[in-house]
C-alpha cells in the first residue's frame, strides 16, 4: 500500500480505525467544522459561560481576559452562527445582549475538557521542553 | 457570592467542582499552554502525524492539505518546542528532515479525539444553525 497516495485519514482516534473510507464530502464539511471551532477564544468562551451561566458581552469580555472588543464580538457571531451560544437582546432602555450556550455548545465545551486536562497534567513536562528547545537553539546558533 | 468579582474558574468540566481555588499561576501557565495548542493547523498536523507515523516536511504538508509552508513551519516549531513533536535532520546528500509525535504529541491527539467525534456527530446540526443564522441576518436587515 502507497502510504503517500492515500487521502488523509481523520478520525484515527475516533474509533474509525476500520479500512472502511471516509466520505470525502463528510471530511470536507468535518475539517471545516474544526477549523470553526478549534481557536483558543472558542475554548475560552465556551469555558466561561459554562462556569458563569447567561452573562453579558462586557461581562464575558472580562471574565475571558485579554480578549479585544473586536476579536470577542467575531468569535461570538461565529458561534452564534454555528449554533453554539444564542444571544439575545432584551428590549429595555437601555437595551441589553446577552450570551448562553446552547446544549450543542455545552457539548462541544465537554468535548475540549480532556485538552483542559491535558494541558493541567503536562505543563510541567511542556515547560521543561521549552527550556531544552531554547537551549538546542541556542547551540544550533553558535554551530552556525 | 458575587459572581463577577470571582476570577475566571476553568477546568469546570474537568472534574474541579469543588471550592478549592484555582492557583492563578497554574491557571496562566494551563491558559498559556492552550493558547499554543488550541488551533485548527495542530490539531490536523497531530492527526495526520498519528495516521501516518514520521513524515517529511513536504508529505506532512500534502497531507494536512491547504496549509501553507510559513504557517506549516511556524506551527512545527512551535509544536517542537513544545514538545509535541520531535525533529530529526538525517545527514543525507541531499539532507532531509522529518518529524515524529512524542507520546505527549500523542496524548494531546488523543485529548482532541472527543472534539472530532463532536464535529461529526453535529455536522447536520451545524449546517442547519448556519442556514438559520444566515435567514435571521436576511430579516435582521429587512428589519433595520
Amino acid at each position: 500500500m502507497n502510504q503517500i497516495d492515500t487521502p488523509p485519514r481523520l478520525y484515527e482516534w475516533a474509533g474509525r480505525k476500520s479500512a472502511q473510507p471516509v466520505d470525502p464530502a463528510l471530511e470536507g464539511l468535518v475539517r471545516d467544522i474544526i477549523g470553526a471551532v478549534a481557536d483558543k477564544w472558542t475554548m475560552l468562551i465556551l469555558e466561561t459561560l459554562e462556569a458563569h451561566g447567561t452573562m453579558r458581552f462586557t461581562e464575558l469580555g472580562h471574565k475571558v481576559g485579554e480578549i479585544s472588543q473586536k476579536m470577542l464580538t467575531k468569535t461570538l457571531r461565529r458561534m452564534e452562527a454555528d449554533g453554539l451560544v444564542t444571544r439575545k437582546v432584551h428590549p429595555v432602555v437601555p437595551p441589553h445582549v446577552d450570551y448562553t450556550l446552547t446544549e450543542m455548545g455545552r457539548g462541544l465545551g465537554a468535548a475540549f475538557c480532556s485538552v483542559w486536562i491535558w494541558a493541567e497534567t503536562h505543563h510541567d513536562e511542556i515547560e521543561q521542553a521549552r527550556t531544552a528547545f531554547a537551549k538546542r537553539q541556542g547551540v544550533a546558533v553558535v554551530r552556525t
